[in-house]
């Protein structure tokens, strides 16, 4: 099952595939109340509503459509056809961001594997949508794609053991943790933050939807692919990952706490080069989707 | 003028301190809307929110509490004495903290002053409030205080020139920058992110309140101590600044966007030195006030 948002019709709602078949899953929740509970509620229109109404979950959304199906109400809230734009699924509170965590993309960029996970922030202010461009502006110098698997908190986390710590997974969505290189070499040689090369507006598409675990195999092992152009730069599979997922949550909730709708990239493969204006650039997880971005000059 | 956010009473909201004596803001807005416009609003009970309304303005509040004087209702609005304690007065979107903005404190970590401000990101999962602890654990090796002037945005910022940056600062602010000296340094070796010992929980006390523009010296040279136990530890001048407030944004909304609500820290002078549980931490600017927080052992 995946969702998504969509700001087609009348304002930013929820829609959600089941079965092949997308719906309005903001519309259906209400029609679900009323029917079960006898209430008209307010509808959860952004994941984190879903998140902290604790009805971002499979069973919860297949049993609400299954309500609907039996009265004969499941196809008024179909879409006519699979929505081809995605707003941003989430605005995370806080992106964490894994380094190294794939042992050829650390080689590749002339260091050890770590033996710890290694993690930064990227700002909100850095994301967009599916669709949207990245800009890239001659100052910035080199500025490489970077393809992630990202996961949605949906639980407080601190603390969380690496035994308990996939159970705060709400789904898993795409980043492209788009880096300013050769500003980052500049600021790692002078003991720098790594920030800025990272936090530049636009560095940070996200989306396009969240597919929830159940729709994840599991071990989660999954092909992760960019392309620039339609020309394949980086290829790999997750399974490639140094520290799993449960590591790296479990190492970052020692350090901070993790809130409902944060997002956390886990880091990318081998495979990074420039892109440039004009580029078309596609990363794609087969069980969740694609995320497209072109790249133009600011 | 300063604003503060207060929890006493009936929930959340602001108060200000206009000619030695504290109002209610919240509600005496609400009352002010009544009288002069007929209507009542849903009070702000944020800064975030005062700032949406454009009412976080020193011209606008007095304003407003001259209106219920003329109506003799302004001795209703007011509080029978000062706060004792108050809540985080932002809850940023991003916070941005300045390095290495003092010649001294760069010389202090034995680092030449940057050619350019360097800066990066705190998350808000650090942020405490006036009178939290700071929560240090044993393995988290050497933990240093570091006083900073913190300014809150009150407008949306991106590639903002230094002679209009100053009209984007809504307010200013105290932050202590907590830092996990050890591990930040074992991460600079080895060209890591600075984040995680920057990004510690309880690591970014924040307030206690908010003086509005009006209520600083121009040009803004302003004292900065802070003190543990009492015995004073940084004792600085914002007149020792290496780029000036203007600077630094307009260098900042180069890469990134800043939002109103976000927080700028403009960096720690010399002196930064270790804390330890049962110290007791104040940061002091006296045209803004006292950040006091205790260290407890976690």
């Amino acid at each position: 099952m995946r969702l998504g948002i969509t700001e087609a019709g009348s304002g930013p709602h929820i829609v959600v595939e089941h079965e092949d078949v997308w719906y309005n899953l903001s519309a259906a929740l209400q029609a679900r109340d009323v029917i079960r509970d006898g209430a008209v509620r307010e509808p959860a229109t952004t994941l984190e509503a879903l998140i902290a109404q604790d009805r971002m979950r499979t069973a919860f959304i297949a049993d609400a459509l299954d309500t609907l199906r039996r009265h004969a109400l499941l196809d008024a809230f179909a879409l006519p056809a699979a929505p081809t734009r995605f707003a941003l699924p989430v605005r995370p509170g806080k992106i964490i961001a894994l380094g190294r965590n794939y042992a050829a993309h650390a080689a590749e960029t002339g260091h050890e594997p770590p033996k710890e996970p290694v993690f930064f922030a990227k700002p909100v202010s850095a994301c967009i949508a599916d669709g949207e461009p990245i800009v890239v502006k001659p100052w910035y110098g080199q500025v490489d794609h970077e393809a992630e698997l990202a996961l949605v908190i949906g639980k407080r986390m601190k603390d969380v053991p690496v035994e308990r710590a996939l159970a705060c997974v709400a789904g898993y969505t795409l980043m492209n943790d788009v880096t300013a290189r050769d500003m980052q070499a500049i600021d790692m040689a002078a003991a720098h933050p790594w920030f800025r090369s990272k936090g530049i507006d636009t560095f940070g598409p996200l989306g396009p939807v969240v597919a929830l675990p159940e729709a994840m195999p599991e071990p989660l092992h999954v092909d992760i692919t960019l392309t620039v152009n339609g020309a394949i730069r980086q290829k790999s599979n997750t399974a490639m990952f140094l520290f799993s997922i449960a590591e790296m949550l479990a190492f970052v909730t020692r350090f901070l706490t993790l809130e409902p709708g944060d997002v956390v990239s886990t880091g990318t493969p081998e495979g990074i080069a420039p892109i440039t204006p004009g580029d078309s650039v596609e990363v794609r997880v087969p069980e969740i989707g694609v995320l497209r971005n072109p790249v133009i000059a600011g």
